[in-house]
């Protein structure tokens, strides 16, 4: 690898980019001189770049504050309507289309089911209707929009924009959809993995004492499971980083499409569970429904969350399988990465949170394989709905906005 | 997380390890245009910089060299006696001392018994004269030293500079070797597990194609494992990352000390591939002699890795099937990090080399659970012999060296 050096244009912008951070991640509004204290950059340069901010739109000052001796000094705060990014998050079950401000909230959202269409020139239409539709009813200014973020299940290609062969998604191969959703709508476009998104969301929202190294476990209709590593996520070469799901977790579990037993990914998802459930006696097979059906498999397992949660014993048993199931990963993972901190979220997430945190930190903090010597947080996300559509909104926010020291270097010829 | 600004004597600093980074990735010398165009710096700065660095002893001019019209270029160098560390590795059967100058070249090296004193004063005391006998023999200027790195079996705290309970050393337990050592020598001392510093050793070598996301199995008494993402090492919340030991590869395996069959950490090293070779008839129990002697399984290994390299068709089936566990590991590390690239070394893998090279590429590109999409090249270390002594020693010159964009962010106070 080459470094290449930096110069004073490459350190404005940057510093730049560093302020708007401080004070997007300050609600309560941050005074020039906090600013400075923060950043560690002399008065005057937050000065001149509040004055840009401030000029660009995404900042505003909003009244004054007593800090120390002197007249009180001016509060800057975001100003959320400063820019706006469209999400979208694909699912095997449905497509989530979301706005976000530039605070993160969410000022619109919409779904439908994942397009079947064989012909992707009819699903690129739909979708980039879904979100002209999405703009338009929100009535934000177009002129406001940075860019669409697309989150998707992997592998992708994100270098050329394409989904591969996302999985439980027979119709969809090699799709450019990057570039034809750009042509569609006008607005620039990004792609990245849904756990990619969901890592970018974690960090976007993170309060400064949040860990710089964690997992995100996203339980949706698969398993996935995003990195951060020394406070960025980890994309990998192809962009594809976050596959876990055949971590072997149970030597006589059930057989994963791979072939082997025991697959995390496999045995811990819904659509097993469920399964597991109707073997048990715990859910009949007409409550079960049919396995290839998602409408099915979501309401089956609604309907298992809430028997365990009801001090059903077999629908326990179950839970308490996955959770140990899903801590030997996590072992896996903590003894790779030595991160301190594993965070829970996605569609399928909240209902069983109750009963596989009841037994999950204990089983990862007793495994007897598990290295670090440092205790392991569990948290939730901090997007509890739609973390994959946010954190592809967050794509585009972040790749505006966020300080990156990488961006200090200079491009050579 | 919070993110500071920089500024331009932080800009002049990193600039600086930039232009000396890229003189010493060019043995042959190049010329202060060619500098600019490589670090997209100016002309004028690359002209300071180099002033600095002749005037530091870390570059000479030497010669000079047609590069297009006007009169021949200055040609820079690295002047290798610039500056020297020391690399100490901790190994249970040995450690090793090696005094590397600032090109990378081991200078001089030495070898002891790993120290067995249940006293840990004694055991500094031995280490501290080691290092003082090698500075000794080697008549380099003590001045030009920059320090000491240490590269042990974790699990290690870094940040106080403990070993903790390096495993198969049972009298080493929080030992403050860092500070006891930089009291004894008068040196500033680095610790880090042996898995970084062999990473941080290819990160030093590596010439400008190499990948930035890696993974370096380290093949040793134990199996280690380093890891690159995008370029840095990774060393996670207490600098303890990379151990992939207890990753199940093979539910049928040998129970390994954690309780679990089939951990590749425990059915992949030298140890147990002896005792399998014993039990299959291929050594005898005396050839084996005792698997608690690091000498006897050194010697029943060398035996072992010479018959399959004859042809022995048992001993084949011994080292293919370790391929074939380390395949599966590997798998799930590719998996998480999405790299393209894996690395071997260590003081046992030479003599395995070609048998477990004949058989692991084809099984990880065969693999049914491995994921991305593109192919995964095998390379052996840059560092033949003693990677993990270099690899502290590079520890030292890449502290003090590397152009890192990290270190362009300020302070705050």
């Amino acid at each position: 690898m080459n470094r290449t050096g930096t110069n004073l244009p490459a350190v404005g912008e940057y510093n730049q980019t560093v302020v708007l951070d401080a004070i997007r991640r300050r609600p309560e509004g941050i005074t020039r001189s906090e600013l400075a204290a923060l950043t560690a950059l002399s008065g005057m340069t937050v000065t001149k770049v509040c004055r840009r901010l401030l000029d660009a739109g995404l900042v505003d000052e909003q009244g004054r504050r007593n800090s120390g001796p002197g007249k009180p000094a001016a509060v800057v705060k975001l100003n959320p309507s400063g820019g706006f990014a469209v999400g979208v998050h694909i699912d095997p079950a449905a497509v989530t289309y979301v706005l976000v401000d530039l605070s993160g909230t969410v000022r619109d959202h919409s779904r439908t089911g994942t397009p079947t269409a064989g012909d992707p020139s009819a699903v690129i239409d739909e979708m980039a209707n879904a979100i002209e539709a999405l703009i338009a009813g929100s009535a934000v200014d177009r002129s406001r929009i940075l860019g669409i973020g697309i989150a998707s299940p992997g592998p992708v290609n994100v270098e050329e924009g394409l989904l591969l062969n996302p999985p439980m998604m027979p119709t969809w191969h090699q799709v450019a959809l990057r570039r034809a959703l750009a042509e569609a709508t006008g607005l620039p476009v990004l792609l990245e993995k849904d756990t990619t998104a969901a890592v970018v969301a974690e960090l976007w929202f993170a309060d400064p004492t949040s860990s710089r190294d964690f997992a995100f476990m996203y339980y949706g209709t698969g398993l996935g499971t995003g990195l951060s590593v020394a406070g960025e996520v980890v994309r990998g070469i192809g962009s594809n980083a976050g596959d876990a799901g055949h971590i072997t977790v149970d030597p006589e579990g059930e057989v994963c499409a791979c072939g082997r037993r025991g697959c995390v990914g496999h045995i811990t998802v819904p659509r097993t569970l469920v399964q597991q459930a109707v073997h048990a006696g715990v859910l009949t097979a007409a409550e079960a429904g049919s396995p290839d059906s998602t409408v099915d498999v979501d309401a089956a397992f609604t309907r298992l969350a809430a028997l365990a949660a009801a001090g059903d014993a077999g629908a326990g048993v179950i839970l308490t399988g996955a959770a140990q199931a899903l801590a030997r990963a996590i072992v896996v993972i903590v003894n790779l990465l030595d991160i301190d901190e594993v965070i829970f979220g996605g569609p399928f997430w909240a209902r069983v949170s109750p009963a596989i945190l009841a037994a999950l930190p204990g089983a990862v903090h007793a495994d007897p394989a598990l290295i670090p010597p440092h205790p392991i947080r569990f948290a939730q996300s901090a997007i509890p709905v739609d973390v994959a559509a946010v954190g592809a909104a967050t794509l585009v926010l972040d790749n505006t906005f966020s300080p990156r020291p990488s961006a200090l270097l200079l491009a050579t010829e």
